[in-house]
């Protein structure tokens, strides 16, 4: 199993990070085969693909001390009620990453641009938190390792936010099987692109989350600027992992018709990479 | 160039056609290199792909008797108007194939399934014609063959109904990377096929022409009972030729935008096909 592959690995080596703010090796890193090994602990972040988050029920209450916090940094929609129901809702705070890295092999991370992470806190039905304590204690210790935090009040708005960049650059990326330059580079695929943004952020309004145009606008010139990138999803496509397609796509189209709005390309992504998925998964 | 690899072969060897009805040779055909060594014709067929339209006009008028007939054999609409630049509107008829063939090397076609012919005679703007003489002449003639024909008197009618089937299965073929019973053997992609029909006839009716919801769902049991077929845009596309593009999706996509229609799939698998052609080609 590649979990148990990562961890021979790093646990003989330890972890390489390449990144544009500089290179690092960590020789040495507290790494576990069974959670059984772990002590409890105050921050536990949730890394794993959505796709398989069945297995946390089984991972997760023992590593939570009682009022430690669990830190969602997966992609996509809904995934915190699901962990709220292992951990209790007060042990839940969420997060979306706004950078591109990509796993190469066991214990060598390549950061190729971009370096945000957003934290929310979480509360049943993703009201609003506002910025807790707990999460400015995490965001401390998070910039004094050199990444950027936004201390966001809501989590459910930048869960939504990620999505407006999400659904088209990873669903699309599948589909067409492309990079991000050669999907910016074309006419037709921009105006696609910006419409299934326009879904996106129809939904999330009618969840009172109100996302400005200029914020799509910085979006498209962000990923037009990057370094040419194979998304998520386009990654786990070419490896013949499952894709995280319920997680980005489904959930935000399940939320979409919950309030009766027709979202017509995401739901064309949604039956496309369905298909594809299914094809590649054999 | 392929067409004269096409003619050296069909000269020497004459034509093979495979088909469920019997296979035949035809040892000895009139082939010709160029229309200027063709005698003036009765009917001239065209079977070229529409995207080697733009040197009809080099081929076209010499090969037509004054009162003869140019009957265009292509997929895709609004062919005919442009053919009747070319020799008067008065010398153009239509037709759609509904049958599955493939033509697998120079001189050698397998037809695999279904064998009808539509045709309808052409009048500006699409008036219906009605079945004129002509078009019962010929249609004499191709049954003689044994090719059974549709004699329909409304030309643009059979042409959105063979759109019914060439959008969704020629567009989806191609993005999806799949013959048609992998497509029929999947939930989501019958939901969508389903949904282009459904824009396609929206748009047809559009234009007066009503399809019933019955036709829909004999094009669904066909295509499901149908032998493993590649579309003719999937056949294209992996030979690495230019795709039907405009005339199967672009056309009907502006048809629909003229009359105000919102086809949100049909958009989508257009934007979705120029780009996959675009990268095809280089």
């Amino acid at each position: 199993m590649s979990l148990n592959r990562d961890y021979d690995y790093v646990q003989r080596y330890g972890l390489q990070v390449d990144s544009p703010t500089g290179n690092f090796v960590l020789p040495q890193v507290h790494v576990y085969r069974d959670v059984k090994d772990m002590p409890p602990c105050d921050v536990v972040i949730i890394a794993l693909k959505t796709t398989h988050n069945a297995i946390l029920p089984g991972l997760l209450p023992a590593v939570v001390k009682s009022d430690g916090v669990v830190l969602v940094l997966q992609n996509g929609l809904n995934v915190e009620p699901a962990v709220a129901e292992i951990v209790g809702s007060d042990r839940v705070m969420g997060g979306v990453c706004f950078l591109c890295a990509n796993k190469l092999s066991p214990g060598y991370i390549v950061h190729l641009d971009y370096q945000l992470i957003a934290l929310g806190d979480y509360r049943p039905d993703y009201t609003p938190a506002g910025r807790t304590e707990r999460m400015q204690a995490i965001a401390q210790d998070f910039e004094q390792a050199g990444i950027p935090i936004d201390q966001s009040e809501d989590l459910l708005l930048i869960r939504w936010k990620k999505l407006i960049w999400n659904i088209p650059f990873n669903g699309l990326s599948v589909v067409l099987n492309a990079q991000t330059d050669a999907m910016m580079a074309s006419s037709p695929i921009c105006t696609l692109i910006q419409r299934l943004m326009q879904e996106v952020k129809m939904v999330a309004a009618a969840y009172g989350r109100y996302i400005d145009e200029s914020f799509l606008t910085e979006m498209m010139e962000h990923t037009a600027k990057m370094t040419p990138y194979r998304t998520s999803m386009k990654i786990d496509y070419d490896e013949k992992r499952p894709l995280e397609i319920e997680a980005i796509v489904g959930q935000p189209l399940r939320a979409a018709q919950q309030k009766h709005i027709a979202v017509p390309a995401i739901q064309m992504l949604y039956e496309q990479l369905q298909f594809l998925n299914q094809m590649n998964r054999g």
